[in-house]
């Protein structure tokens, strides 16, 4: 039920994918209180997850200019339902990605996840919309509370004066910003949300700092 | 449990909502085959949804130019978890009436919808992820077969040659298109589905039209 915890033994540490640990830091947090049973999210992915061809081929359609092109279709005003290659089960590779990293970093098997990731044209910024299931009953007012107090996390839940998490406003953070925050009325326990993350900060760089600050401070190295 | 039928005494036919009416015209023939218990949604909407103002916005965004705002941030590169205005149970206007709309179309009440409406930098076509959840079991091929007899529906659904709906390819169509059809592994009779369509035209006008067509078919007028 608890998140892996390292010591000197663990040689390797894989920085998680992108898209899955701003999702998970959002999660871990309300799973120890809630116990999560299943997650539905769909996501709208920068372009700076694939790289810097990608980030070329956005510029070069955005001015009109021919070149190299880091996906099949032009990304301009498009939205491509394909990140990374197709498996045999019909979801690709990122999406799988999500099932799997969610169980192995929050340390329980029994999260069940399914994913559609989707590259949309934004440069810096993975949102995603999160719709959670919860074995446990939960009060709106206490999981912003948990989310407020969760390192790493700031909740931008101010539907009146227009505060939600945008990538335009968490490009260059390296926090996880997490908004929208409501009871999915379908269906007993369940909670929508909507994440934001700068993929370049938290989804790689930050996180792999900050593992390393971990290791420094715990003594690990 | 069958969509409504109208009749002479109809006076007023709304032309729905452009982001229901796309999932509709897929769930529709779903539900009177395997009866639909619940659908959680997931927009990605064009700025044509909102009107010329919108286009202009992102326009000039693009162009570096200062202009009239349609929204209340800037769209381009952006994805903007707000469309229409926000309701007391914390959902917008927009994400409400994929709620009620669905149910009053297909006619049947017990149809359970939550839904997340974004706007993303796209114009012309709004996209749509989709988790089904069935009363009944379905063969996946099964499900393919009946969207691809469903008048208005063109199946997408190639990944091995990367065919499935895009904005960019959907532009001034009037079908709707579905792809990445495929089973939810995490619960019993559930599917995941991508759902694109020119709003502008199957939302909206080419919609009106054929209702018109209809009328004068069946003698309605």
């Amino acid at each position: 039920m608890n998140a892996q915890v390292l010591t000197k033994q663990d040689k390797i540490i894989a920085n998680p994918n992108c898209s899955t640990i701003q999702m998970v830091l959002v999660l871990n947090p309300l799973h120890k209180k809630y116990t999560i049973k299943r997650v539905v999210v769909s996501t709208y992915q920068s372009v700076t997850g694939t790289g810097v061809k990608a980030v070329t081929q956005l510029t070069n359609e955005r001015n009109n200019v021919e070149g190299e092109m880091a996906y099949k279709y032009k990304i301009d005003k498009n939205a491509i339902p394909h990140i990374d290659n197709f498996l045999e089960n019909g979801y690709t590779k990122e999406e799988m990605k999500m099932v799997h990293e969610t169980k192995k970093i929050i340390g329980d098997d029994s999260i069940k996840v399914t994913a559609t990731c989707v590259r949309i044209p934004v440069m810096g910024g993975h949102s995603e919309s999160v719709n959670i299931e919860f074995e446990n009953d939960f009060d709106i007012n206490e999981v912003k509370k948990i989310l407020k107090e969760a390192p790493g996390i700031v909740v931008q839940d101010d539907i009146d004066n227009f505060i939600y998490p945008m990538p335009l406003t968490a490009h260059d953070k390296d926090e996880t910003f997490v908004g929208r925050i409501r009871r999915d009325e379908t269906q007993p326990n369940t909670l929508n949300c909507w994440i934001v993350s700068d993929n370049l900060r938290k989804g790689a760089a930050t996180n792999a700092v900050q593992i390393a600050e971990y290791l420094i401070e715990k003594n690990l190295l």
